[in-house]
């Protein structure tokens, strides 16, 4: 995609790149809180200075090109607008940008990229040029893409993006033969899960690792607006206990359990009780939960991003299915060894390696003594 | 140890640790080439000025120290040495290099780390202050410690320093379920393994990985010099059969077939027709060969450092005896998963994380899509 770009565009002014990119540092603030809208920011600037910014902070509430024109210290008339993606010409919850922007006398219109929404794809592009305006597509398309990824895979292929996290050693495994996982990684992975989970929409856990790990699921960072992800335990027969801390009524956020028609009735009544929500989803074959109509409620529920936390049997269903977008896999700096120690991927698992997705490893970290890598699927 | 450095020497000059730094440089140009002594580089400077530099090039021939006083460009009297190590004072198979300073009119000396060679451990520092030269330890003792740490580790250990070397994918197996396994990594990956075998004294396969991959186990590179690490396969009763490539007479450099009584007699005497040298090596009571004489005998034949390449159950019998001291782990751009999927360590593995050996991750790279941590047993 960038090749493209290049290609279009040999030479982006330096200026162009750096306000462009500050669109997208501001994008990125809600992140985790836009959803079903994806991440947008705005920069205004007039003879090289930036005279508005703003970011869309959630759904229903303006647009990052509303809230960019509102914050002017200046008049906007003649000045350049640089937005990280194509502005919008429909009414949603919100009036067209394009309209604001053309009525401001703005006269030079950057967007990264071109929205994936078909009322809106390359029409808003069109609607401003009709109206005079200056309208390039550019500059930092790929890093624009990459931002709003979950929120591209959600319009096209109507499912949430989802994320496989795990923790292994360096010998690739998520716990010796007998069991034991805490703690394979350090402090700064653990932190560093904990905000990763705040950009997410929900989080899913399959029943063992609820049962064996008692997770909380919850976001827990110093400064926090308190929003939490939805979470969602997988257990398809109800064998997760009613003490679970994840059942807890003094949780913030909303806990789902998906689960069948095998559960027992008086076991999920205690949960609904608890304020649980269940989800009755149609059994597979073998009686596990059937991941496709599950995500598809979850779209329904606005989630574009699902991070699954484990535990191999559920990354295995997952991954059986093409179902994992991206993998965030921290490599702790331990040896477990063991024939018989688990890895993070269960089930049968591929039989010849081009079968493998084509993967992209897009960031490599360093988390104290851990490693974090990060990959998409292409 | 870094830290030790800095309270006795709060600042280094610039200089100081620029020169040292070169020394350093000089010394790793050896890699691989001086065993059993370690590598040294040393470097001549004057009112500010490289006036001469040299390395210790291979067992037998002169040490860096001389090497640099023979490449000086001008008069070094007055001048100061850097040198990546407490120069010797005793008669090996060359002179001591203590005197050849001293005679040279050298007036300063600064060595990286002091030697572990109990025949010079700190007596080289005395002779040469004892003679009137100012003598300084340090600066970069931590990264002169880590350059020769399989030099250290043999003179105290009196065994190789042993390096766990796998490629595993992003969810830490070494092949599918069906034992597919080329290639899990990139062409960069491979060439620099090729790079890091040639730093090695020996690299050595199990039985199982010798008959599945039928590895040449040689170094193959553009710029090399021919010499060829000793290949070491473990087969505790003969299952390697005579075609196979690490047997070729062809092939450059020796192979070593470490073995049990178990083995056929006929066998044994066919591959030693062929240029194979056969060790019978004490067996475990599970009829497995004893790693530890092993590695005395492979002591005996000066190697220092030990790249175990695999497979699973040699690397886990590895493990078990805690005789890992060092992991490269090669992390390819690929997700198999399976429970049946192996990972890079056998055996029985820990049964507690708190049995981790403690690793230090000093070191992680991008090759191409992959990712390569090198982490150190401490």
């Amino acid at each position: 995609m960038e090749g493209e770009v290049i290609k279009d565009q040999p030479e982006w002014r330096q200026g162009d790149i750096r306000f462009m990119k500050r669109a997208l540092e501001l994008a990125e603030r809600a992140a985790g809180r836009t959803s079903p809208n994806p991440m947008v920011g705005a920069v205004i600037v007039k003879e090289g200075r930036v005279i508005g910014e703003g970011w869309h902070h959630r759904a229903g509430e303006p647009h990052a090109e509303i809230e960019a024109l509102r914050s002017a210290t200046e008049d906007v008339r003649d000045a350049t607008v640089y937005v990280s993606l194509e502005p919008c010409c429909h009414f949603g919850r919100t009036p067209p940008c394009t309209k604001a922007l053309i009525d401001a006398g703005i006269t030079r219109v950057f967007y990264a990229t071109s929205d994936e929404d078909p009322r809106t794809k390359g029409e808003g592009h069109k609607e401003l040029e009709a109206a005079g305006l200056e309208v390039v597509r550019g500059p930092l398309e790929e890093e624009a893409r990459h931002l709003n990824r979950a929120f591209f895979h959600f319009m096209t292929a109507k499912r949430p993006y989802v994320i496989a996290k795990y923790a292994m050693s360096l010998d690739g495994r998520i716990a010796t033969h007998t069991g034991n996982s805490h703690w394979i990684t350090g402090l700064e992975s653990r932190a560093e899960t904990h905000r990763l989970r705040d950009n997410c929409d929900a989080l899913l856990v399959g029943a063992g690792t609820a049962i064996a790990d008692d997770p909380e699921l919850v976001v827990s960072l110093e400064e926090h607006d308190g929003r939490q992800p939805l979470r969602v335990v997988l257990d398809s027969t109800g064998r997760v206990p009613l003490k679970a801390k994840l059942f807890d009524a003094s949780l913030p956020g909303k806990t789902v359990l998906a689960t069948t028609s095998a559960m027992d009735v008086y076991h999920r009544s205690e949960l609904v009780s608890k304020g649980v929500e269940v989800w009755e989803i149609a059994p597979t074959e073998n009686g596990e939960i059937s991941l496709i109509p599950l995500l598809e409620r979850l779209t329904q529920h606005d989630v574009l991003s699902l991070m699954v936390e484990g535990g191999a049997i559920t990354l295995g269903s997952f991954f059986a299915e093409h179902l994992i977008n991206e993998v965030w896999a921290f490599v702790g700096a331990k040896l477990i060894g063991g024939s018989g120690a688990p890895g993070p991927i269960g089930s049968t698992g591929i039989a010849r390696l081009e079968q493998s997705p084509p993967l992209d490893v897009y960031e490599t970290e360093r988390l104290e003594s851990d490693v974090l890598i990060k990959a998409k699927v292409v």
